[in-house]
């Protein structure tokens, strides 16, 4: 189901290997606990050769619910789109059936990623509802793989953190980071073999 | 098809009206001739009550031939992300087969959009491979509806013109604008009647 020339049907899906290592049932407590689902789904997207090591998760703040992950898949679904932040926006809004996770008589959402997010997840985030980003690894880490991040600035987060989106960073970073190591390691075996 | 709890299924599709306005194999020529498409597809999108007054089309350069087109659908498809260019380049990166619009061997593609991109739409421009932006409408004209553009900067602009995006502006400024009047009008009549 990929639609004729004219009319293309993108679907989102997620890779096989998700219910392997996302437990959809629990509550995540501590904004470790959260951190470390996110770094899991990094991990397991470059273990599996699904993505880019970039993984996220969305949470209700209160409860620890779990709403969506995401994970890069940018190659996988031919998609320059779908970073591990806007693909768990898209699920968690496909999921509570709103454009918004800010919704009337919504709880509070939170958005956890296991590395500083790009300029354009970084918009996408003022758009989606959640009320506070939490992230793992810093943009210079992800630098040294060359992975770009694009026009962010600290007026960038000013403009969101004035507009009630609370930021936290470098949670569980050496964690977070590894996975970009193990990313450069693995990728250095595929594609230059 | 909408998928588990668990695992949404994001399904991405034009609505029905979109070949009432588009002419799939007639060549586009001119800037004008471009833009005034993605401002068509703007004002159907309105006319219809499909979503925002935002429509963009992706073009190959130097043939003039039409890729994608894409309309803003936050809310009829529930999803934060899908402002008119971010489905552009989704819908053009399905049909092409590649992640990138710049991949081997592939003619130069630009992006025309009714409207100044968003901090969002514009981090997406650097990661789709398109090599040139040019835009109606501009920011203020956007912000007299409210409808915000989130943290975009002059420097913003500066980060991609020295990865060698050219950015084009104000192309038909008035007739894109038109079209966010009307969409101003009409609104009125739907939600405050």
């Amino acid at each position: 189901m990929t639609g004729s020339p004219h009319h293309p049907i993108v679907h989102v899906e997620y890779p096989a290997w998700v219910d392997s290592v996302v437990d959809w049932e629990r509550s995540y407590v501590s904004d470790q606990e959260r951190m470390r689902l996110a770094i899991a789904v990094s991990r397991a997207n470059v273990e599996n050769a699904t993505g880019g090591p970039f993984g996220a998760a969305i949470f209700e703040a209160r409860s620890g619910h779990l709403v969506a992950v995401g994970m890069n898949s940018v190659v996988r679904l031919n998609n320059c789109t779908l970073h591990g932040e806007t693909m768990a926006f898209m699920m968690a809004q496909q999921r509570v059936g709103s454009y918004t996770l800010n919704g009337p008589n919504m709880p509070a959402h939170e958005l956890y990623t296991s590395c500083e997010p790009c300029a354009m997840c970084l918009g996408a985030t003022l758009w989606s509802g959640v009320q506070r980003v939490v992230y793992g690894a810093a943009r210079e880490d992800a630098s040294l793989l060359h992975f770009e991040e694009g026009p962010v600035f600290p007026e960038s987060y000013h403009y969101l953190e004035q507009r009630g989106i609370r930021i936290e960073r470098n949670v569980l970073r050496e964690e977070a980071r590894a996975v970009l190591e193990l990313y450069r390691a693995q990728s250095g075996k595929i594609y230059n073999a």
